[in-house]
């Protein structure tokens, strides 16, 4: 599991992800084609819902330097000998070039500092393409890791137009320059038309163990409530608020000595580890989704 | 923190628990008080919501074995020199003779089970005064750690009539023999009036990491939201359903793999170690309950 | 994950382990010969120590009822068409008849209750064949559960003979009726003799994060220097002393508020988890063990 | 617990620490003392090892604006009336001015960053006077949070001389400018002579769950014993490596999966967590150390 991004063999690696109905015969066929081609399987992870009637995901890395096709080739010969006889879903990812994220953010610089931190130490794979803010204040914190930093602000409602115009500059800003984009405590509800227009997924990170305390102020939520944890969430964005699928979540125990800022303080550690370990996860092709929920291998 | 019951010193142990505003003097005044009648306070915790203008929740263990004053007329003396200047809402428990508890059961045993288990080597420092289940299947079980049991059928609804007259039988049977009720999988909706008749606090275990998943099956609910963690609650009962001031939280990572029967198979070893804990808390008089939310020491 | 002693299905089920030297085509070999005999492939893991030189493990897990060849052909053929060629070290295990345990217990009766409990409601897919115990306390405990209970006294020491005199007893006793044995806190040190004699693997629970503590009175040695948490480690048994290979392991935080007494309290939770999670992963045939390690797909 | 260092009140905060032989009468006399002379009594923890016979530890926050003393007279006082009475060991420590610390570092640069990070953000309590490492690697990353860096090379041991001079460089540099030390893993080990010159005491981060795999390299030792968990241990430094006071401790789950690097690339966060939870409570003077133990209020 160490991260390819800090060792020349990550240049040669393909990750195939699966999903389709279950049935004898999936993965013979799968690796008999992967192996018939000159790659070598280094990890297969498999889950089926049921053996009978159930779904199948699937996820294979394997190793390209002695692969007798090129990337198109291997995905047409893929198509037309193993994914189409057995009506799958699929797509094949390689680990080089990295993926591309465009990390989004307010004023909270938490989980930014820890993504751009580990970026610089090599512990993500992927080049952190640009960071845009609403708010000016992080520029120099950003700029000092060598990445772009674009300030959009979003006009407040009651001044008129607005949001839409944000939205448009981010998404010409991040048009073909990022590949996905994390929503690294991005205090803004974005709109479908946003949502749908991003590149790649989009992931965020909500300061609860949703579904408890979605929508505004969580911590405040939580300590109303007087529950003896915290939570964070790392998810999907879909058109519904806080309510697309969950990649990875994490809590603490907390008491009655802590108060709302208690809270605050020990829940930015939860939340930057969540956010790390799934967009890790993420850039690693570990997760499919699947209706409102995922497979994180 | 070792149980009380494995200890001859148990006899003699008494808990003050304490709530009022907060100013300057309480601890001197209320230390004082108890070492001028010949007690030694052997565990002291207090916590201040703000030590301007808050609230004081204070709980202090103390040695009786050289007290120059009976229970009663310690009483007395505390509410004079003590409590009444402060404005407090206060109580004195003492660890001898133990709590009897009436435990209240459906055909999950796992829970009872549990409480009976630790109840039989005394690390629970209580009497389980009987158990009473709407099944006859646990009879047995029950028996033999020479708990009464005792089989209280809840009618179905559409059979006319019911329920009342269930709350009635139950309350009967634990009249003047328990202290407090533990519902250890109970899956009955209680009436208001039998919460408000029921003898002491009633303690319940949820299994969800509550407010997320409230209401009927929560393992099924987490199953279809796609959570990555599952939890239990252990809560007092108040006429809300599940929405009482919680005790104790504990929640166990779960992944794709697990299925709706894993996570009830997973949850059965959350839901034991959270109701026992939050059950020895209660007994060792430990909890302050402030209006939804509790302080536990 | 769900056991499958619940299940209908578990009459069917067979693993098939593998260890070997990784090279390209093995999950190409395995799976095809799996599937061209008519069983389904429902789970695999798989892991290697390195690609390129490194050591294959994997664990295939799949369902009978149209298999073309009876137990005894299968394994003839496996050998033959696949694991020779590669030089495999592999085992069939399968989920029917389950796998009988014999429970060798002294006076702490936690870690077998909560087998025989666990047992007896089906989550663990095994016979438990019969505990043997050093001290006579715990029959009415053990034949509750309908299980045999038989009485091995070790001599002390000094009085001459006897610990190989009651290690040969309980070999008679396991003598074709148990295909393994579980330390269920068993304060007896074994003999090499009696390690290389018992059928199938041992698994013993020790009371410490091992390496840390290892040898006698654990909770007593974490006490005195003063550690922050507790743990329990459940491991294979060899002739080394808390030395074989580590199965499952976990903690509980502590504090200077614990005295030796309560690490013990806490520690008995941790054991009975610990010592459960790694004897239904052994029944389930997810350990492999290479050298003193082990891989638990 | 949230941190004074933002809040305005910390400037009238005072600690008073004591460790005395318990007997009654200890927190009537504290609590009164302390009251009679004007200041309010915030938090109050204590903890007794027994009650007859025990060892007593108390922790009492208290405001100091309405004092009627000021700190020298403060200190006779109470040495007086309470602490020469009852044979107290004992400290009152303010949170104003905040404690100086200087930082020790060799290559690793991630404890560093996570302290100078929550220093930057009011998250520490604290000053940080200085960074003094033996390699100059880090000397930009430092400066960039305005903290001097010193960069004091250890000659290798064949070159001669060496040690004992960069040690007495890092002294003088110390020398009236810090409190105290934080070693976010400086791989060198010191010598008793600095131990005992050095400002304060000093908190060193390990790489393990102390006492398992004290000395070099405890991921590769973690590694070749197989365990389950891997850890990390903020401890006080005495004269013998490895076995100071333990002031907090942490672990997580590994598998099979995860090879040296990837033990390495967790432990890092583990790290991180854990010496930065010390040193906060180190800063705000929960710890008392008692023999070669820690109380962690």
């Amino acid at each position: 599991m160490h991260t390819p991004a800090q060792d020349d063999r990550s240049r040669t690696i393909a990750r195939l992800l699966i999903t389709c109905a279950d049935r004898p015969g999936i993965v013979a066929a799968v690796s008999q084609f992967i192996f018939s081609h000159g790659a070598n399987i280094t990890q297969l992870d498999q889950h089926s819902t049921d053996p009978e009637g159930g779904t199948l995901f699937m996820r294979l890395e394997f190793q390209t330097p002695h692969l007798d096709l090129g990337r198109e080739a291997l995905m047409a010969a893929f198509r037309t000998v193993v994914a189409d006889p057995f009506e799958m879903r699929w797509t094949i990812q390689y680990a080089w070039p990295p993926k591309r994220l465009a990390v989004m953010v307010s004023r909270h610089e938490h989980c930014l500092m820890e993504l751009l931190w580990r970026f610089s130490r090599g512990e993500l794979p992927c080049e952190i393409a640009m960071v845009i803010s609403n708010h000016p204040d992080l520029r120099e914190a950003v700029e000092r890791f060598g990445v772009p930093f674009h300030y959009v602000p979003v006009p407040r409602p009651d001044t008129g137009g607005g949001k839409a115009g944000a939205e448009g500059q981010a998404l010409s800003l991040m048009d073909g320059k990022a590949d996905g984009v994390v929503l690294a405590r991005y205090m803004q509800i974005l709109s479908p038309q946003f949502v749908a227009a991003a590149p790649g997924r989009i992931i965020n990170i909500h300061h609860s163990f949703l579904p408890a305390f979605a929508g505004a102020d969580p911590y405040r939520q939580a300590f109303q409530r007087g529950v003896k944890l915290i939570g964070a969430t790392a998810h999907y964005v879909t058109e519904e608020l806080d309510a697309g699928p969950i990649i990875f979540q994490d809590v603490a125990h907390v008491s009655h000595r802590h108060g709302v800022e208690d809270l605050k303080d020990m829940g930015r550690d939860l939340e930057r580890q969540v956010l790390a370990r799934a967009v890790r996860a993420h850039l690693e092709d570990r997760v499919i989704v699947h209706g409102n929920k995922t497979v994180v291998f």
